[in-house]
C-alpha cells in the first residue's frame, strides 16, 4: 500500500509531467501509481501520485514550488483514515451501509459521530458503540439550530461531513463553514427532479429509470460538484412507495462510491465538476 | 407465432379476468401469452393477449362488449408490420439504425418512406431504396412547412411517425393530428435537460451519466409518455462532443427497444405513462 | 397489502385462466395482483395470485382440485415472514447486509440463528442480537461436522438456510435433506468460473466484468437453479484482490434481490430454473 | 486531434516517466494526452501519449531507445483509418452494424473488403459499395479454404481482420499468420459458455444475465486476450431464440466499442490480457 498521496492542481503548461517527475526523482520518492488529467476548457493539470518510502516532505514540497507556478494548489496527504461525522434524520439505509463499512475497514474512514434531527436512528448507530446526537429542529429558529449541530460537529474535528439522507436544507453560513467537506446524496439522478419528493415527482412523470447523486454541497440547493451517479430500471408496476424503496439501493451504492474515492484521495474539484483519477 | 392482439383497457372491477377469459373460450380461441395489469391511481385495468387460430372477429368483440364495460378501449390487432414514415434532420445514427433493422426485420415495421429538412441524409436512405424528402424549413413559415411534411406523410397513411433526431418543434395542430401516433427520441434522460443542447448542458452540470429517452409526442416539449430510458456512464474526460457521440448509443438502443415494444402492440397509454405488458 | 398468495404450477392445457379465476370469484375471494406464465420446452403452466380478503382456505383448495390436474401443486401461502437460518464463513458482506435488511424489514424474513465455521463474525451477529453458532470443520469428519449443523438448523425450524459465502461444499445428503429451501451466493458468475477461487481465475484470464449468482442448491457443485445474477464492470487496474472486492458489491446485491424474490413467493422451481413472477 | 500515437510497453523500472517525458520535451512535442499503467504481476510498464505538431520521427525513436531498455517495444503511429477486412457467416447484425459505422467515420477504419463462406451478406455488403468474396467451406478441405481465405486477406493488405460472426473455427497456422491482428466476436460471456451454441447451453442453464465478449485471436478457441465485455438481462421468459437476439444487442455493441478502442491505439496486448489506455 501507499502511504502519501501528491495532488497537484495548477494551471496547465507545457513540460508539467517531466518537471513534476524530475522532482519526484531528486527527492528519492518512489510512485507506485501515477495519474494525469489536463481540464481543457479551464486550462487546468490535475495530477495525483501514490508515493512510498522514506522521504523529506518540507524539502518536497519546496522543489515543487519552484517547478510550478505560484498559485498551483499543491497537497501531500498521508494516506490515513478520514474522519467523518455522518448526518441522518429517519432513513437507516445509507448511515446502516456506512457503519457496516466503516467496520470492516471498506472506506478509509472513521465515522466519530452521528448527529440526527430525530431519535429514531440511535438504537442502529448504539449497536455499533458510536456517539449519537439528536438535534432536533423543532421549535428552534434554523439558525439556532445549525449553530447546535456545527458546535458538535467543530467538537469532533471531522475532515468531512456527510449527509446521508439528512432530510433539510443547509444555511449558505454552515456550507460555507465548512466548504468542499460537505458530501451528500441526492434522492435522484441530478439535475431531474431537484428538490423534494423526487420518487413522488418520478412516480407523476411516469419515468423508466430512477437515480440517485452523490455530490459535494454547494450553496444551491441539489447543486454542488458531482462525484457519483446511479441509476436502476423500473418499470410501470412500481408505485411512487416502490421507487422509493428501489432508490435506496442506489442511494447507498451512490454514496458508498463516493465516499469510498474521497476518502482515498481521488477526487480533485474543478469549478463545479469533479476530476477523478486513480 | 401468434396471429392477433387483443388489448383491452378499461374501468378496474371485480372478475374481469374471469369474465374476458370466459368470452376468449366461448369463441373457441388459443390464447398462448397473457398479461394483466391494474394500475391502482388511475383504477385502470389492462389486458394484452396473444392469440392464435381462426375465429370470428366480430362475434368476439360482440362478446366482450357485454361483459365489459361502455367505455372500455378494446383493440384486436392482427399481428403485421406496421407502416412507419422516418423524419430526421441530420444525424444518421437513429434512421441507419432503423433502417438496417427494418431490413433484417427486427422491429415488425416498414418504412414507407424518410423525410428530412435537409438533405444530408439522402445517400444512406438511398441505400435502402426508401423515398426520401426534403422538406426544408428555410425561408418558410412554420406552419406552411408542417403542411408539407403532413401532405406527404399522409399520402403513405402510416401507422407511426417516428422523430429520429428530427431537430424540430411540432406544432399543436401537428401532434393532434397525429395524436399518440409520433414517437420522438429525446437525447437526455428526461426530465433532466429538456429542450435544446442536453450534452452540453451535461456538460456544463458534470454529470456522470448520460441518456436518452423513447415517448410519444405529447403537446409539451419534451414531454408525453415515456416508453424507454436507456443510460451510459461516463466520466470527466468526456467533452461535451464525446458526449454526443456517446449519447448516440443510448439513443439508438433506447428507440429501437420502444419501437419494438410499440409495434408488437405491447404499450398502452395511460395519462401521461406507458403501461409496457407481454 | 396482499394477505394470502396462491401459486399453482402444472401441466399447461386449455383454459386454465378462466377456470382458476372462476374457482376464485365463486370463493370470494379479492385478487389484487395476478400473473401467469407457460414454459413452452416443458408444457407447464405457473400462476401466482395475491389474494386480501377473509376466505375459507379449505374450500379454495378443495374446488381448485376439481378443476386441476391430479399432480397439479398448488399453495396457498399466508404472507408472513419466513424463518431463516445463514450459514457463513469468515466474509462479513453478505451476512452484514442481510442483518441490515432483516433489522429494517426489506427481506420480509426473520434471521433466526446465524451459524458459522469459525469465530469471526461472532461480534457482527451479536450487534443484531442473533444466536450464534460455531461449529468448526476442524479435526472433524465431514459426515459429523453437517449432522451437527443440521441438528441446530432443525432446532430453529426454518422455512430456508442461506449460505451466505459459506465456503464449504455441502453433502448430497444435507442438500436432499433441506431440498430446494437451500440457497447460496456464488462468487462468479455462473457457469464461468465454477469452483473455488473464481476472482483468481477471473484475473488470470482478463476479464472485462465479474459477477454473482444466487441460486438455489443442487446435488452438483456450484449447479442449481439461478435466481439472480448481477455484474460489475472491471478494467486491468484491478488485482484478485481488487476484483475480490468489488465483487463482494455483486454478492450482496445478487442475494439480496434473490432473497426478497423468494421470501415474497415470486419465485418458483421448474427443473434446473427459475420462473419468477410477480 | 492528435496526429500520433506513441505506445511503449517495457520492463518498469524507476523513473521511466520522467526519462520519457524528458525526450519528448528535448524533440519539441506536444502532448496533449498522457496514460501510463505499470501491470505489477509481470513487472511492465505500458505508456502512451497522443502527440501533435512537427517533429523529428527518427530523432523521437533514437532518443527514446537510449533511455528505455533494449527490449522495449515502442510503436510511433500516425493517427490514420486501419485498413480492415471482415470476415462473416450469415449474420448481418455486426456487419451492418460495422458497414454504418464506417460510412459515417465511427470507428477510425476503413472496411477494404468483406469475405463470407455464404452468399446470404451480398446484398448487405453491396448497398456499402464494398467488395464482397465468397469463399464456400463445402466440398473443400480445411487448409485448401483458409489459403484462399488468406489469399483475398493478403491482396488487402489489413491492418486487422475482424471476425463478425464468422462462425469456422480457424486453425492455428492462419491465427499465427495474422497474429494479433484478428479480432472476435464470441456469442457469449466468456469463460461461460465456450464453444457452438452458446445461447442454447445458456437457455438449458437457465441464467439470467447473457453476455458478448470481443477478443483478440489466439491459438485455443474463444480464448485470447479479452477486449470489452457486454451483458444484457434476460428472464424466464426468453426462448434460446429470444436469448440469441437479445444477445445481437451484446454482441454488437462489445466489437464496436473494441475495435474503436483498437483502431484508436488505445489497447496494448500483455500475455492473456489486454491493458487499455486513453
Amino acid at each position: 500500500m501507499y502511504s502519501y498521496v501528491l495532488l497537484i492542481n495548477t494551471r496547465d503548461e507545457q513540460e508539467l509531467v517531466h518537471k513534476i517527475t524530475g522532482v519526484i526523482s531528486k527527492c528519492g520518492l518512489n510512485i507506485i501509481n501515477n495519474n494525469e488529467f489536463v481540464e481543457k476548457e479551464r486550462k487546468r493539470f490535475f495530477m495525483r501520485s501514490e508515493i512510498v518510502g522514506k522521504f523529506d516532505k518540507e524539502k518536497l514540497l519546496e522543489e515543487l514550488k519552484k517547478v510550478l507556478s505560484e498559485k498551483a494548489e499543491v497537497k501531500l496527504v498521508e494516506n490515513k483514515k478520514k474522519r467523518i461525522v455522518v448526518l441522518a434524520t429517519k432513513e437507516h439505509h445509507c448511515l446502516g451501509d456506512l457503519l457496516l463499512r466503516e467496520s470492516y475497514d471498506e472506506i478509509n474512514a472513521e465515522i466519530v459521530a452521528v448527529l440526527a434531527n430525530h431519535n429514531d436512528l440511535k438504537p442502529l448507530v448504539d449497536k455499533f458503540d458510536k456517539p449519537f446526537y439528536c438535534v432536533s429542529t423543532e421549535n428552534k429558529e434554523k439558525h439556532a439550530q445549525e449553530k447546535e449541530v456545527l458546535d458538535i460537529i467543530e467538537k469532533y474535528n471531522p475532515d468531512y461531513v456527510i449527509l446521508a439522507k439528512y432530510m433539510r436544507i443547509l444555511s449558505p453560513d454552515f456550507v460555507e463553514h465548512l466548504k468542499d467537506r460537505i458530501i451528500n446524496i441526492h434522492h435522484s439522478f441530478l439535475p431531474a427532479f431537484i428538490g423534494a419528493n423526487p420518487y413522488k415527482k418520478a412516480f407523476i412523470r411516469g419515468v423508466k429509470i430512477i437515480g440517485a447523486t452523490a455530490h459535494f454541497v454547494s450553496d444551491d440547493l441539489d447543486d454542488g460538484p458531482i462525484i457519483t451517479q446511479e441509476v436502476i430500471s423500473i418499470n410501470h408496476e412500481y408505485s411512487a412507495d416502490d421507487m422509493k424503496k428501489a432508490g435506496r439501493e442506489a442511494e447507498k451504492a451512490a454514496l458508498a462510491k463516493a465516499l469510498k474515492l474521497v476518502f482515498e484521495e481521488k477526487v480533485f474539484i474543478s469549478g463545479n465538476k469533479t476530476i477523478v483519477l486513480g
